[in-house]
């Protein structure tokens, strides 16, 4: 017997990892220079992250040895103040919002449960929720409706089953919300954990917020993360905002040590340094609006009104997504072929705000792909 | 029915949450200038981390806000001249040694699958193998033997369900290697896999040191950590060397930006700074000594010979091992009290190498509390 033998079968269902192509890579065999490329590929901050966390990563260098912190007083008391959430409803995970995901699997998921699962969405809740056993249930964000969820297709897809269901709002790649109303009715339709994802729920109106909804209910987890608008994606920083009892199961098993010190210390000056965010969410929403009209003007290109830092697009002019987007690295810019998203026709892209700069070179060079 | 309804009966079973006190709790319930308290507990280094990584982290962080490479082909390279093996045998956790060992259990445990934990060991072998479902084959470090693994006790264990057998050489905290022919028999009774964790291997004879039967047996992963000798505790960088075929499955799902971009930047720092590694390790082993042979002339105490950076103590003055970790920490010295490690009884403490400064305050502290 070879260990091939000992490992898990649903392992093996699993795609061999294919490592992405550095910027580097794609500037040698395009025959571009590298510093010229434009990188709109993964809904980061273009501005960056706080130039404060400079000087305060200066002065933990000396601790650096130390195991983290598991549970960073300073860190919780700032997340409390930015989410006006108390701290024993909150969890910071280490891999960023990814761990928060996980840990929940970890303490919800036997073998056979089940998740339910909106499509297209953020790729992960599905790769988590594999991986741990569960059986997943499609439901749909609708293409014929403008990618507005189909409650029903969460409604009828729960049973006794049913551990976790996902909601990401804004939804990832769409951009779109769902409806207030539509995530009352589904909370309310189930002891299933509902997590709802608020990646970027800064760049939306501020009544999409539910953050608070983990005080009114008590199987409402929110996600957030200090990857977006808080520009720190290198880092590896979210959260969870959820019941103190649900909070507590997690601590019991979560990767202790996971969120490092130079994280943390990120985290609490992101956190602390109002005006750069201030600006960063402003000036986001705007890159965002120059995107979408620039985008607009393309006949054949179908752009999705979007509340995050980036949208989808659909290609109109033949080709599918893959060639196009290949068509754009080409010329030096990389955006998310949609491909790979459960539940999208070959025909997408995602774009992610760039600096007003970038965004004026992407949309030139865009004119010289499409009508 | 609630959310607690819902939550996995393993889950339950688990202890809840209890923070450790921080330097500054421990200076104000004892009264203690918390600039004086030395901190032996974690087996961290105490020169810290290598003082190049400063400019480096400077540099990153117009970076931060990209996410992490998830295979930084620098680090690899410098991994594997370390090691001198194959980057394709490499895989890096970006919570350390832990996510490796997580990620073992990820791919090989199914509900009701077996492990093999001699004990006392590390504990988090036993924390990830129960959340993944594993059953836990005990078997032993033989007190009556100074802590010398029982061969019997492992051999004796093994079943057609066996899928992971946790070797930890230096082991903690016992702190004495296990013999290479005792391994060798175990890796050679089985398929199952056999992790050889070397966390503290740097501080061992060069003849202790296993990693290169990962390329000799297919049924091995050797686990090697940044956070002892390379100060990196705090930075949560550790890996694994095995066969390429585990490698693979494990990169398939593997969190894939776990590790930190200012993680990845200090462990590449770390390895390129031979000079401070060296004096680290050379002066380690120094302090090791000074603290062996200082303890040694207690009667009330016995002291166990080590490979490591840290060793184990037995007291025998009447008091528990909890006693006389609190009798320590009034006086402003944090050990690590052992009995929360499976498999001791309650009169064991483990202390870790210190400055040679700190060293000397602590054995003058003892004398206060032995003969």
């Amino acid at each position: 017997m070879s260990i091939d033998d000992k490992v898990r079968a649903i392992v093996k269902e699993f795609k061999a990892y294919v490592p992405g192509k550095s910027k580097e890579e794609i500037a040698r065999n395009y025959g571009i220079d590298p510093e010229k490329i434009i990188k709109l590929g993964s809904n980061e901050n273009p501005w960056g992250c706080s130039p404060k966390i400079a000087e305060k990563l200066m002065n933990e260098v000396s601790n650096l040895h130390q195991y983290p912190q598991p549970i960073n007083p300073e860190l919780m008391d700032e997340i409390s103040k930015f989410t006006k959430m108390p701290t024993e409803n909150i969890i910071v995970g280490g891999d960023g919002a990814d761990e928060v995901i996980d840990n929940i699997m970890r303490i919800l998921i036997d073998e056979g449960d089940e998740v339910i699962i909106p499509i297209p969405t953020f790729t992960q809740y599905a790769i988590s929720a594999k991986i741990h056993g569960a059986n997943i249930k499609w439901a749909k964000f609708d293409e014929e409706n403008g990618f507005k969820l189909d409650v029903e297709s969460v409604l009828n897809n729960i049973t006794e089953k049913t551990k976790v269901i996902f909601l990401c709002t804004p939804n990832n790649p769409t951009g779109n919300v769902i409806p207030t109303e539509d995530i009352k009715k589904i909370v309310e339709s189930t002891d299933a954990l509902v997590m709802i994802d608020h990646a970027y729920i800064e760049y939306s109106k501020g009544e999409y917020d539910l953050t608070n909804w983990a005080l009114k209910y008590d199987n409402v987890l929110v996600l957030r993360t200090f990857s977006k608008v808080f520009g720190l994606a290198g880092q590896r920083v979210g959260f969870g905002v959820t019941s103190k009892k649900i909070v507590d199961y997690m601590m019991r098993i979560k990767p202790i040590f996971s969120l490092t010190r130079a994280s943390q210390v990120s985290a609490i000056t992101a956190l602390q340094d109002k005006e750069f965010f201030d600006r960063c969410l402003k000036e986001g929403i705007e890159s965002r609006e120059q995107i979408y009209n620039g985008l607009k003007k393309f006949k054949q290109l179908e752009v999705y009104p979007t509340e995050a830092n980036y949208m989808l697009v659909k290609v109109k002019n033949g080709m599918n997504s893959s060639e196009f987007c290949e068509a754009l690295l080409k010329k030096g810019v990389i955006v998310r072929d949609c491909y790979s998203f459960e539940g999208l026709e070959p025909y997408y892209f995602r774009i992610s705000i760039g600096t007003f700069e970038e965004n004026e070179r992407f949309l030139k060079i865009m004119s010289e792909i499409v009508e």
